[in-house]
C-alpha cells in the first residue's frame, strides 16, 4: 500500500437537530473528494474532528466511510488518542472494517517524551498488520517529531512506513528526503505549503481543501509531477490564499463553512468550535467565488 | 466558597494487574494529604491523569473523592474535556455528589478562540451552581489565556471567580492582582514559583507536592502570611530542586514514582505515559531524602 | 568590590542642537540619583543608549561620570560591544579613569556559541584588574546566557565574579543562588521583577527607575530587607504598572521623556530610536503622578 | 538597476599578522564569485563581516569592491548600523564611490518600532539616490520586518524597491509575491531554502556558497529558471547539507574555513567569533569533497 498524490479529507457531518453523525451527508461529502478526483480518503483527521466524536460516533464514520469508498480508493483512517489502550482499539477496528491505512498521532495532555512516543507507535503497530502513516502536526497534537525520531519509527517499528509532515517546516521534508535517501514517502500536511513541499519530494499531498475548490490541488499536484513550472507556479498562487484561509481559520469550521456556501447543509462544527463569523464567511465566499 | 492554603492534588493509583483505578489506594493518598494538612483536595487534575480515564473511571474518582473526604476540607473537581457536552456533563456530575468546586480548563485539539473559551466557561456556569476556577495551564492544554481574558470571563460569567495560573511567569500574577484591585483570588499551579506567587498575593498554592513531602508546603506558605521572610527563602530553596524536579519529570509519573518509593504501591502512570527511569528514580529518592 | 541595594542608571543627555552629548545635564541626573538614595551608579548601559554613541563619546560619558560622582558611590561601566578589541579597548579605558566595576555583555551581530562567549569574558578579563558583572539580556544582546554558564565563567575567568540578569525569568535567579549556594552575588536587570528577585536573593536592583521616582525603590529594597513583607508588597504593586511601562516602551526613551516631564531637557534618544508619542506620554504623566 | 540571478556575498579576509583587512586576498575572493558566474557583488554583508569593521575598514573594503569589480557585475553594498546618521554616512560613501545598490538592514540594540524603522529606511533613501535593497534578518538584526510592513515601505519610501528575505520562513515570500502581485522583485537570503524561493518567486539568491562551491548555485538557478523541475531537485538536495551547513556553522567562520581547505590563505573571522573546530572543518571538508 504506497499512496500517491491527492488525499482528500472529509468533514464530519452533524445534524442540526439532534447534533449527532449525519452519515448521509458524510456520504455526500466523500462523492464531492471522489468526482475531484482524490487518490485516496482519509477519514478522522482533525478536519473531520476525529477529537471531538464519542467512541460510538468514532466508529460508525469509520466504518461507513470504508464501506461507501467501497474500493475505489483506499481509506487512511485517522487515530489521536490520549491513551495507548484506545489507540490500540481504534487501530483494530479500522482493520477490522477493512481500512487501508491507518494515520497514527501522538496526541498529548502531558507531553510525551520519544521514548514514550515510540513505545506507542509500537504498540499499535503490534496490534494490526495495517501500514501506520506516522503524523507530525504540534500545533493540535501538543508534540513536535523530530525528522530524525519519525525515521528511526520508521525503521525500527514493523508497520509504520510513511509520514505526514504538517509542522509547515520545509526543512523537515528536506531531512525526510535526504536522510532517508528519498526511499520514506512523505506527505504534505500544510496546505499553504503544497507547491514547496512537492518540488521537495513530497509523494502525495493530504488535504480538505477538494471539498471545496474539486481537482485543483490535483492540477497543482500533477503539473509538479509533470515538470510544468510555470503551471504549477500559476496554480498554486490562485489557490494560495484559500489554502492558508482554511488553515488559519480551523479547518474543520472553515471547510464545513464552504460547503454551506456551496449549498450542502453539513451543519457547523461540535461545540466549543464554533462556526465562522460572518465577516469570515464573507471573506471565504470571495475567495471560493474567485477560484470558480 | 473561598479556598486558601495548600490545595492538594492526589495522583489517581492503578491497579498493578488490572490496570483499573484502584480506589482502597486513593483513599490511602487521600490520607497522606489531610495528615499535611492541606486546606482543600483537588481531584483529577494533571496530576490525577484525567485526561487519561474513561468516563466511568472518571466519576468513580470524583465520587470516591468526595465520600472519603467528608467535608472534612472542600474538594474541588477537575475538568478538562475537550467537548463542551461532555464537560457540562461532568460539571453536573460533580455537583451531583457534592463537590465544592469546579477547575476548568480549556483542553484543546484546534487552538479555541476567546471567542470559543468564553463560550465554554459559560455553557458550563450555566448548568450548574458551582463555583468555577479558572484554569490556565497553557503546557497541557494547548491554549493560552491572558490575565485580561479571564478576569473578563470571571466578571462576566456568573460562577466564574478565581483562578489557577499554571503558566510559570509571574508577571500573570502581577496584572491578576493589579487588575483586579486584589479582589479576584487566584491560584499557584507553577509548583517552582511558589514563593514568588505568594508574595506576589497568591491566596493558594495548588500542589501535589505533599503526596511525598507532607506539611513542608504549608510550612512555606504560613511562613509568608506571617511575614517571616528570611524563613520562608529558606524553606523554598530546600524544596526548590524538588518541586522543580517533580515537574520537569511528569507530575503523575513521578509523584507515582515518589509514592512508590515511600512504600505506596500506587502503580504507575497509565500509558503512553511511562513511569521513570531508574536514574530518575535516583534522583527523586536523593532529592526526598534530603527533605526528611 | 560588592554591590548592594539601588544600582542606579542614568541616561544619556544629548544636547537639542547639536545632538552630542550634553554632560553639564548628564551632571544632573546624576544628581537626581544619588539624592534618591542609590547605592552605586552605573554608565553606559542600556539606559544610557551607550550602543549608539561614538568612541569619543563613550569615553566622554564614561570619564565624566567617575569624576562627577566622585567617591561617593561606586561606579559600574557598562561595555557592549561587538568585537573582543573594542571591549578589551573600553575596559582598559574604564580602569584608567578609575571605575570601580565593568558590566560586561555578549552583544552580537552573529549569536554567539558558548566558547566564543568565554572567550570573550577571558579576554576582557585578562586586560584590567577590575571586577566584572556578567550580563545577560537577551532582548537587547541575541544571546542568551545559561545560569550555568554563567557561573562556569564566574568559576574560571579571574575577575568574573557578580551576575545581572534581565532575561525576565525567576527561574534563572533560583539557579544561580541554588547552584551557586548563594555564594554568587546576583542583581535584578527586569524592572517589573524586582519583588521576587528580591525575596529570590538578589544583592540588588539596577534600575534607571530612581531618575524618574525618586527613593521608592530604595524603599522597597529596604522593606524587603527589613523582611517587612506586606510593605514590600504594597510598594511593589504601587510602582508596579510604571516599572513596566518603562520597559516596554523603551528604557531610554521613556526615562528621558519623563525626565522632560519633571522639567529637566534631556533631549530625545538618538536615531532611529524616537521618542514618545504624545499618548504615551501621557500614559506616562499618569502613571507618575500616581506616584507623587 | 534590477538585479536578478546569483548575488554572490564576498566574506573580507583578515591578515594573519595585523589582523587588518586584507585587500589583495579579498580581491582573489572576488575573482572566485566572478569565475562562478555570479550576477552581482554584495560586500559588507553577513558574511564580510562588516558589523565587526572599523568605519576606515568599512570604506576601504567597499571602495576596493566596487573598483575590484571595475563593473564587469553590478556592486551591492550592506549597510547595518545602529544608528541613522552612521547608515546616511555609509550610504552617501557607497554612492559617491559609485556602487550600485544598498542592502539595508535595522540592526538593533533596542527592538525597533515599525515607525522607527519606517524613519530609518527614509532617511536613507532621502540621504542618496542609489536603489534600496530591504533587508530582513531576523536572527542577526533582531527585528523581525513582516511581508505588508516591508511591502509598505517600498510603496512610499522612494528608493526603496527590492527586499531581500532571510527569516527563513517560505510564507513570507508566498505573501510578498501575491500582495505585490509579482512586482517587488524579491531574493533569497537563506541558502537551504533556495529550491522553494527561487520555485515561489525569488528574483535570485544571494549567498556566499560560490565562494566555495563555484557555479553549482547559478546551475541550480537556471534548471528552475528552465522549467527543468527534476534536475532542478537533484541539484538542490546535491547542495542541501551544505548549504545549511554553512549557515548553521555562521557563514563568515565556515565560508573562510571552506577557503583555508580550498588553498586560500583568508584567515579566520574576527573576535570574538572563532574560527571552526577541526571537528567541524572535518565535516566541511568531506561536504566540499563530495560537491566535487
Amino acid at each position: 500500500m504506497e499512496l500517491s498524490g491527492i488525499i482528500g479529507y472529509p468533514i464530519t457531518p452533524f445534524n442540526a437537530d439532534t447534533q449527532g453523525v449525519d452519515l448521509e451527508k458524510l456520504g455526500n461529502v466523500i462523492d464531492i473528494l471522489l468526482e475531484a478526483n482524490v487518490n485516496a480518503i482519509a477519514a478522522l483527521g482533525s478536519a473531520g474532528e476525529a477529537a471531538y466524536l464519542s467512541e460510538l460516533e468514532w466508529q460508525q464514520v469509520a466504518e461507513f466511510t470504508v464501506q461507501y469508498v467501497a474500493g475505489k480508493v483506499p481509506v487512511v483512517i485517522g487515530i489521536a488518542e490520549l491513551t495507548t489502550q484506545q489507540a490500540i482499539k481504534y487501530a483494530q477496528y479500522a482493520y477490522e472494517i477493512g481500512a487501508d491505512v491507518i494515520m497514527l498521532s501522538p496526541f498529548s495532555y502531558y507531553k510525551l517524551s520519544e521514548e514514550e512516543i515510540f513505545a506507542h507507535y509500537d504498540a499499535v503497530s503490534n496490534a494490526t498488520p495495517l501500514p501506520i502513516m506516522v503524523y507530525n502536526n504540534p500545533a493540535t497534537c501538543g508534540v513536535d517529531m523530530s525528522p530524525e525520531f519519525m525515521l528511526k519509527m520508521i525503521d525500527s517499528i514493523k508497520n509504520a512506513s510513511m509520514i505526514k509532515e504538517s509542522s509547515g517546516d520545509i526543512q523537515r521534508m528536506h531531512k525526510i528526503h535526504k536522510l532517508s535517501a528519498g526511499k520514506v514517502p512523505f506527505y504534505n500536511g500544510c496546505n499553504h505549503l503544497a507547491l514547496e513541499a512537492l518540488n521537495a519530494g513530497a509523494q502525495g499531498w493530504c488535504t480538505a481543501a477538494p471539498c471545496l475548490i474539486g481537482d485543483q490541488p490535483k492540477q497543482l499536484f500533477d503539473a509538479i509531477k509533470a515538470g510544468n513550472n510555470a503551471q504549477a507556479k500559476t496554480l498554486f498562487y490562485q489557490q494560495y490564499e484559500f489554502l492558508e484561509y482554511i488553515v488559519v481559520s480551523g479547518l474543520a469550521a472553515s471547510v464545513k463553512c464552504g460547503l454551506e456556501i456551496k449549498g450542502h447543509r453539513v451543519g457547523g462544527p461540535r461545540k466549543p468550535l464554533l462556526p465562522l463569523s460572518s465577516d469570515a464567511k464573507n471573506t471565504l465566499e470571495t475567495l471560493l467565488s474567485e477560484l470558480g
